[in-house]
């Protein structure tokens, strides 16, 4: 068959449709129907009081390129999912739906498969449904073999359960969730590290830690859904914040009142993954809690009084916490002391 | 001030920041309080009956190698815009708000402040709120200068309101649009032709063609929101198809119940841009309708009893509309027919 004008000028239409087929055949499972059509439609029930949609956008940033490295395409999808769910969690909102947005060079339906699987598993753990999603060919704009993501999601709260931090005094208490690894960020910085300066393969042990370098720095960013959700039912939390770009130091004061500010106690162990990279890459004390999470991939503020319900129900769900610090006095000075 | 580890391995946070930065300042003017945080806030208002949300995520395409080669980065965003609202309201949604993911291997604050410029102005030219948005900096992923940017939309439309084609049949007229230029499709193809086959600088003039070809290709995608929605408020439509990637042929049939198919005829005059690069790419007859959209952007499907208030409400909206064709059976061949 010829190729046509528009396919030498490096777009195939028909590709992109095989794509799609491929990614309708997984989203039945699903029960959507609208992918492939302009739009997708999604239903508002139920009778909530005031009722807000809670929305952001994220991408995965350059942790994709240590997906390109290993040639694994089936995580990014999950990354990408949770780290919304868990943006729009720290106000309390229930995840409704998600889009994605996929831009390549050429559009391998193997490698766009493995994406978009990837990204309905993460739907899925987190009970939400996939929408939509544009799936773009776009000649010179990505290196053979890459593409960059974006993900979007829509979530619910009422008005009176809406978690904004705004009721957070003096004498709170700070809990922190672990992360799974580095979730999604930092990786520019680590990926100089393990692999510039350290010049190790992704298949390189390092000691200490368990998997090749490559899998420990693709684990998955977790979604906090879980955890929080029973939390959040039995109103206990005063305000949450997600430990994404910017780290504890810049994520924490997001959801502080003017007149507060944090201590943070390393009281946590430090993931050894970080250890390793803090140490190799010399990163200073005041730089690692700003590019990196350190092992804290959440933060809680609750009230002192509330702290053996949130213990006991954090343990009724299988979760790990620890006491990381307290609210103080805002005096001017940095919102974030770690000691 | 020595750069940090992070701003040598290509990120900056203060770049990011100062950019950010930028983008609330030009949000204030809408309002929106939310950008910076972790996700925006919609309150849902007003008493729908069975409301359901439509949402669509769209990118720009390789139409950003024309902005990149003309430097100019306002427009591009109003193009993503007024495509995402184009997608939603073939279905009668009218849109509620809107969120962008831009990507570059540097971020720039004055080009992305003129891009964020263009989608606040889509933004507000179609009364929808720009609720958050993500900007990633990403070294190594584009080229010198280079970004992609993707858009996502939410609107609303009401269970008894949706314009879905399912009521479609034999007879029913199709009105057709006209489009301002190639809006979002067939920039690779024409790119190749303008620019590699003719060897033409963007500031070339072209015969017959007002403006230098860079700036008739950069056209900014219209919206059809003015004109439709008077339409849509009087029940006018049975359907609608945003002429997008895949053009007439492949977008029409996205809406036609199975038993009808449509015959187009070749009633608007084709805008010389198309005419031209038809022309100079020796593009086939059968081509040119699926990869550009030829001069009409937007396709109605009306019943014929309504054509005279049909016609009267677009005069009276100052839009130009075509008769370009007819719904007919479905006997098993193409569903599209253009004579």
């Amino acid at each position: 068959m010829p190729k046509s004008a528009y396919e030498k000028a490096g777009v195939s239409i028909d590709r992109g449709n095989q794509a799609v087929e491929r990614i309708k055949s997984m989203v039945k499972r699903m029960g959507v129907q609208e992918i492939g059509k302009f739009g997708g439609f999604f239903p508002l029930k139920g009778a909530m009081k005031n009722p807000i949609l809670v929305s952001s956008a994220d991408g995965v940033g350059t942790k994709l390129k240590v997906a390109f490295m290993m040639n694994v395409h089936d995580t990014v999808g999950r990354d990408l999912v949770n780290h919304c769910v868990n943006d729009i969690l720290v106000y309390g909102a229930r995840p409704l739906f998600f889009l994605d947005y996929l831009a390549a060079g050429r559009v391998e339906p193997k490698v766009v498969g493995a994406v978009v699987s990837g990204v309905l598993d993460g739907c899925l753990d987190n009970e939400m449904v996939l929408l939509g999603g544009e799936t773009a060919e776009m000649p010179g704009f990505y290196q053979e073999g890459e593409y960059d993501i974006a993900g979007f999601i829509v979530g619910i709260v009422g008005k009176e359960s809406v978690v904004d931090g705004t009721s957070i005094r003096k004498g709170d208490l700070l809990i922190g969730l672990p992360s799974s690894g580095l979730h999604t960020n930092g990786y520019s910085l680590a990926r100089h590290i393990v692999f510039e300066t350290l010049n190790l393969k992704v298949t390189s042990k390092v000691s200490g830690l368990e998997l090749p370098i490559g899998r420990e720095l693709l684990r998955v960013h977790r979604s906090y859904l879980k955890p929080v959700q029973p939390l959040l039912a039995e109103k206990l939390l005063k305000g949450m914040a997600h430990i994404t770009g910017g780290g504890l130091l810049e994520n924490v004061p997001r959801i502080l009142p003017e007149g507060a500010a944090v201590v943070i106690e390393k009281t946590w162990p430090v993931p050894p993954l970080f250890s390793f990279l803090v140490q190799a890459g010399s990163i200073a004390e005041a730089e690692r809690y700003r590019v990196f999470n350190m092992g804290i991939g959440m933060v809680l503020v609750i009230e002192p009084k509330k702290l053996s319900r949130v213990e006991a129900v954090l343990q009724a769900a299988g979760e790990e916490y620890f006491l990381i610090g307290q609210v103080t006095e805002n005096r001017g000075g940095a919102r974030v002391r770690i000691q």
